[in-house]
């Protein structure tokens, strides 16, 4: 990484929700942002961990057993292989962090399904 | 990871700057908050990089070529091998994220040399 990154302004160049932009890489980690707005789609990742930290707005991770809420400076983990569903009823701003090459969606696909773009 | 996590909380129960608290665990990293006041160590991690989020305050991260000042929202990644300096003048909040195992002053050992403790 040869600059600092201001998350806020990252947020202004995505085109739209469910977009997701990689901002940078931390070991074979892509750091990401994404506006979340309306239900995602359910998934799971087989292979890692999901991480979600809220920037602004307000996050429903919703899993099999339960619903986690996440305002603005809160995080939470998704461990690997745990079913989930983000969904937002504001826009909101996450940053995720995922390995390079992670599917958005997961094992659902569908079209949703977005390719990783540098910002 | 069974339950969210508040930035700000997990602040509250450090005690003291560059005690270091474990808050949670993604993939093999350690998910760190830590104080930050006055300059820590000139060190280095040649076998991983270190993520950088500044949650409150303003952290200056000095390289040997440049300084690196990030201001709450910023982050920024440390290449691995890459020797800095984090640096605050006033109590500043960061969110790290290493590799479990990863030692808090790389290469460089001494009197702040934290074991990371679960908080």
């Amino acid at each position: 990484m040869e600059n600092k990154i201001n998350l806020a302004e990252t947020f202004a160049l995505l085109d739209g929700p469910y977009r997701p932009g990689v901002i940078g890489h931390y070991n074979g980690d892509k750091l990401q942002v994404v506006k979340v707005s309306g239900p995602f789609v359910w998934h799971r990742h087989a292979e890692t961990d999901d991480f979600f930290l809220v920037i602004r707005g307000h996050l429903t991770i919703h899993l099999r057993d339960r619903d986690i809420e996440l305002d603005a400076g809160e995080l939470f983990v998704v461990p690997r292989g745990v079913e989930h569903c983000p969904d937002a009823t504001e826009e909101t701003w996450v940053l995720l962090i995922e390995p390079d090459g992670t599917p958005n969606t997961g094992d659902a696909g569908g079209p949703l399904t977005a390719e990783p773009r540098d910002l």
